[in-house]
């Protein structure tokens, strides 16, 4: 059994502890807080919930520790100062700094003699592998992202600062039409407009101005004024119960040519299709707490990513089971 | 640079060919053949094509051997022979003798201290590692793959084999209502009627009995008699015209759910739409023909599939720069 651990009950650790119930090679063995402990109920029985300064006192219990918390200021900290005592399994997903992030997780894994994945999930993540993949096999072709249909939580964040607004959500939602130019080998360059369009759910307080919220909204720079933006405004009971979900998912498309004059095209596409945004990270991370413990138990030490990991190493299967059954 | 030998030059050896010319780190130091080697002309200059008896003096010319021939014959008995002089990679794709043909690979690459790679292309391969991550994914979900559309080599053949057909090719095709089904998450039990139509382009004999041929394909067992069949009689030069190519694909999806009562489905699907089966089965192979020389360089010998090798050996980027420009 793999003795899993998690810092930060939030939506992420949530979906952890959901996933390792669909994974029979794993338990849970703590969830872990920076809050009291015993503000903080989990849906597993006989588990307990201990303050995050337990941890250093735990090395002997957990054999890998997901960290759940965010990129922004969490990660940065926590990854390399936990990656000493266990390992772990984070999913930092501030692009610029994924160079210095794993330096300094290599280095105090390597010093603690542990394995530690970074930026596993979805995007980072999946996209990732299907991005490298789909470059290796064609060299010479176009890349393209797109994501949605899904919940921004930053978008809809920003507009519940604009004045007027009680709650919100923003949907991204990739436009068909650039799709099928791509999936057709047109190879298009797309703006930011072309690609993505933007859909609110505005809920107003009473009496605001309904029109200023929606010009607000269309002309925020960076968030919404480079796409077409749609905004409804409607109560907080139908937000409730029509956009209380986290779904997202995307595509990821290559397309290029092979032959000696380039003569042949081809096109290669990922989809995700995600009713929980925060649960599919998990279940993508799980499979990775499995890949950090073995090659952890081979003495594979220091900082990966998904571009390190043998696929097989993500399976509970053997190599012959493996070949059997999926090959 | 990567020294690449290819011993059998049909659609798959040319494919090779081509796919080095994209692939800067590469050169093509000769081709292999078992016919007279002055019968073979290749279209890259300054390579020589020699008889495959010369192999075994090549060990110092070359690093990585790509196995060009059919499953049925050829590969069970070259991959095991020349894994103990070169790195190998073969295309190797009877499922059933997967086992068998990996534990006779694997002992020979060991005695010669090589890597050999074995069941490299779309299906097995990047099929099966779409599979085999979104097996790991979602333990618990539904599975199905559909091909197509795309010409079946083996279902063309059976047509030719009718008396008064003089030329044919058939085209499997996904039945998009099938496929629709499984993306809106429905998980439907799928006859083999439920998921691929076949359509068949047939050049008949002067005088032949139409009739005739169109029952015996559409009654075929095996072949045609579980499927929906639609037969088209053409002219030699329309077949020519319109159906000379040797497109192929289709879509690997997994259907699952997550969270502690499993209430959220999800969705992952990948699709290869090629216009060149050989061209784009050859361009994965000669990414893992670099993946098999790096591993055979840091020592990792032995027969390894897809599930066995990490990500990035593909690539001809460092760790730093993929890190950068691909996660």
């Amino acid at each position: 059994m793999i003795r899993v651990g998690i810092l930060g009950y939030g939506n992420l650790g949530r979906g952890i502890e959901a996933a390792i119930t669909q994974n029979p090679d794993m338990e849970l063995r703590g969830v872990f807080t920076r809050r009291d402990p015993a503000s903080v109920t989990i849906r597993t029985a006989g588990v307990p919930v201990l303050h995050a300064d337990r941890l250093p006192e735990m090395t002997e219990e957990i054999d890998v520790l997901v960290l759940c918390g965010g990129s922004a200021t969490d990660l940065p900290q926590q990854t390399p100062d936990y990656a000493k005592y266990f390992h772990v399994v984070d999913s930092f997903d501030t692009h610029a700094r994924i160079p210095e992030h794993f330096a300094k997780v290599d280095a105090a894994a390597k010093e603690g003699k542990k394995t530690a994945v970074i930026s596993v999930g979805w995007d980072p993540g999946m996209f990732s592998l299907n991005r490298l993949y789909a470059n290796a096999i064609l060299p010479e072709g176009k890349d393209y992202t797109f994501w949605g249909k899904g919940v921004s939580q930053g978008h809809s964040d920003a507009i519940r600062r604009i004045e007027g607004v009680k709650n919100a959500k923003q949907y991204t939602i990739p436009v068909e039409s650039a799709l099928e130019s791509v999936r057709n080998g047109e190879n298009p360059t797309l703006t930011t407009r072309q690609k993505h369009t933007r859909e609110c759910f505005v809920v107003p307080q009473e009496g605001a101005d309904l029109a200023r919220i929606e010009s607000e909204i269309k002309n925020m720079p960076n968030y919404f004024s480079d796409y077409d933006t749609t905004v409804h405004f409607i109560t907080e009971e139908e937000l409730e119960r029509d956009h209380s979900g986290i779904p997202h998912g995307g595509f990821v498309l290559r397309s290029g040519a092979t032959g000696m004059n380039r003569e042949h095209k081809h096109l290669i596409e990922y989809r995700l299709k995600l009713d929980s945004n925060p649960e599919f990270t998990a279940a993508v991370i799980t499979a990775y707490v499995r890949a950090a413990y073995r090659m952890g138990q081979e003495g594979m030490t220091g900082c990966k990513t998904v571009f390190d990991i043998p696929p097989a190493y993500l399976c509970r299967q053997s190599g012959e089971e493996l070949r059997k059954n999926l090959l």
